[in-house]
């Protein structure tokens, strides 16, 4: 077999067998396929993509690609829910232990934010002494004892897809649909997962710009996923606009308490409920009203949060965090941003948001960058919602003054204002079941 | 400027400015451009093309990238033809000297063969005592006092070229019309000629497999020269069988000698005249078919040859081998292939007959291997010639007597013959001028 008749293959429209995918993959990993070749191969994917048996194949062959955790000694249902990232997103915050609180077992692996997006494990480390490096004994025990842990990447997870996406990356072949599920299923499934839920995000603040190919990337992720023996299901939802008020770390932490006592932003909450159904449909507890009503309970009326405070203490954080905020610290500086006409937001770019809030200190844009947990935007004023010249539409908080400026820049770029009130958006666009 | 967006414009359909292609070109050739992007861009270049001016901005970039040959001190008009590469093509070796013996200067720097097609500097140097490396002083001396000098290249002609092509051979990127054009002109406007003559090969032998594309890419490379100044056509010829009956470095070169002599195959003869004509005809010495009369004369009546016989001489070679072939030497085995069948030999694929022709040791598959001149294929049978079972329709000639049945079964394998005669087809297909 040579890389070279694999890449003309797929350039001239073939299809790739199970057994050419997995020479490239492993030649990716042991260095005999060279960076110039895989990328030929990516741009020759690009344009004639792939079926849906060859993403399968690539897939596998990307989960297989390294090592596996092993979670058989986790008793009970194991569940995982999964977003394609997006601004503001501090769902799992929420989903994991109201999840866990109704007795499914949550042994969540989560990765750090790049860019302008949030990465769950940068926001629980802003809660004081919370450690997301747990070994793997005590991460299971963890999980066991309190029914949900939420630690940071360890081993060495589908290492083609590390050395692929860093390929990707740089020879603009990101934006291709088998490339795409490839990478997030086959690091997904390399996990140990019985019930997988997805959130498709679709808008500005994602890749997927539009609900077609937010639908098609979703299907393609639930057929994956089948054909590897999960129940999975996945919503398609709207990223045309950050979920909630807040972005930043220890502001999202804040939020998604807020939500577990019964006072969370509208739509977060409604996301956080759909989520958490869904897993409580997967796993048989009931219909699918059913599942949302216990859902929307548990999230409400405090078991979500008592599970959540055992989890904090179960990982050496302090659980009191959700009693007393002061206790994440605060940023030296504020600045208000303020609407420079009348009118109504008529749309937000949510990427804009998410690179406003990492000018702020609140992300990093390489991996060796550290993070301000405190930094971040809390917004005011919403799509939708109808603003005076000098309202104020987002504070900023940083630790950095010369940030703000440019920061509140950013943010109005992002931001539309126009006379006419825009039609309303439903959060959930789509399901695939 | 970053590459990646060049890349990400160029996937998108884009066009690419002069700017943009020369911050590739020179990237590629200073190494700031790594190999995996080119890749990527190569392929996008694949899919989504580049229209006239950008084929002409990268063919000026790639002609940019190195050394340019100074002709200036060389008297009177330059003229070169330049073929896109075929099997059994030797016709380097009698339009050069027929233009020189013309009045016209021929200053040529030609390639060494590679995989299945021959290059001039090998034919040349089967001749004993033939010397291609002649230091540049001598050589433009030879072509002021002889008219006619042929040299392998010396310079670092069109680096960006050499990077490009290397990784266009190992990426499935080869057949791309802006790229081939790109390649072909960028290298021959590095040299320093009024005139130049195409000779675009189309069929099995060459990557040109139909009129259209041929004609296409000889369009766009006469577009191309006129834009850099010169006067400039192209004949589209056929390649689906081997231009005369010799294939082999010494055995083409006394083929080319025959011609000179007025007796050369019809077709080989032929392709002479009308590249000579073109050449004669862009040089003003006349209507087409003055030109046309002139060239015949000169290749037939001796004065062709007379000069073929100096160049030999100034440049060290024995100008005896025209009327002693011995002096070329002799393989050791010889081999006859005979038909299997009775028929009409219907279709030849020119590049297995080549392919055969490597076997026997008259070509090499890397550059560090060494060639056999006396190697090589005298066919005695061409498409459309009856043939009985067992009738013999070519010979093998090779010092590896191993080869011959391998080189004997290729022949065989690339050779049809069937109950009909097929149609003739005419040796010059389209002109473009």
């Amino acid at each position: 077999m040579r890389m070279y008749d694999i890449i003309r293959k797929k350039r001239d429209g073939g299809h790739l067998s199970a057994e050419e995918i997995r020479f490239f993959t492993e030649g990716l990993v042991n260095g005999s396929v060279p960076d110039y070749q895989a990328a030929a191969l990516c741009m020759a994917i690009f344009f004639n993509g792939m079926d849906r048996e060859e993403i399968a194949d690539l897939t596998f062959a990307v989960r297989d690609s390294g090592e596996r955790l092993d979670l058989s000694s986790v008793k009970g249902l194991r569940a995982d829910k999964h977003s394609t990232g997006g601004v503001g997103d501090k769902t799992s915050l929420v989903v994991a232990p109201a999840a866990a609180a109704l007795g499914i077992k949550v042994a969540k692996v989560s990765g750090r934010g790049l860019a302008h997006t949030g990465g769950t494990i940068d926001k629980l480390e802003s809660i004081p002494g919370f450690c997301a490096d747990l070994p793997e004994d005590v991460f299971i025990d963890c999980v066991n004892r309190v029914g949900v842990a939420i630690i940071g990447q360890t081993r060495d997870v589908a290492p083609a897809d590390k050395k692929l996406y860093a390929l990707r990356d740089v020879t603009a072949t990101v934006d291709s649909l088998p490339l795409i599920v490839s990478s997030i299923m086959g690091k997904k499934l390399a996990a140990d997962d019985d019930i997988i839920v997805l959130d498709v995000k679709c808008g500005s603040g994602s890749f997927n710009k539009t609900p077609q190919i937010s639908r098609e990337i979703a299907e393609c992720m639930v057929d994956i996923g089948r054909k590897a023996g999960k129940k999975i299901s996945a919503l398609i939802t709207d990223m045309d606009r950050p979920l909630g008020y807040a972005i930043g770390n220890a502001l999202e932490v804040r939020e998604a308490i807020d939500t577990m006592k019964g006072r969370g932003p509208e739509d977060f909450t409604e996301l956080c409920r759909e989520l958490t159904s869904a897993i409580l449909y997967l796993a048989g507890k009931g219909s699918r009203s059913e599942c949302s009503d216990i859902a929307a309970q548990c999230i409400s009326d405090g078991r979500a949060l008592a599970k959540f405070r055992e989890m904090i203490a179960a990982q050496g954080g302090d659980p009191d965090v959700t009693e007393d905020y002061s206790l994440f610290g605060e940023a030296a500086y504020t600045y208000e941003v303020r609407a420079p006409k009348a009118g109504y937001i008529a749309s937000v770019d949510a990427e804009g948001y998410g690179a406003a809030s990492l000018i702020l200190g609140a992300g990093r844009n390489t991996m060796k960058e550290s993070i301000d947990h405190t930094a971040g935007i809390i917004l005011s004023k919403k799509t939708g919602e109808r603003v005076e010249a000098g309202t104020t539409i987002a504070t900023l908080y940083s630790n950095r003054r010369e940030s703000l400026e440019s920061s509140a820049a950013r943010l109005l770029a992002a931001t539309a204002i126009s006379d006419e009130k825009p039609a309303p958006r439903p959060l959930i666009i789509d399901r695939v079941e």
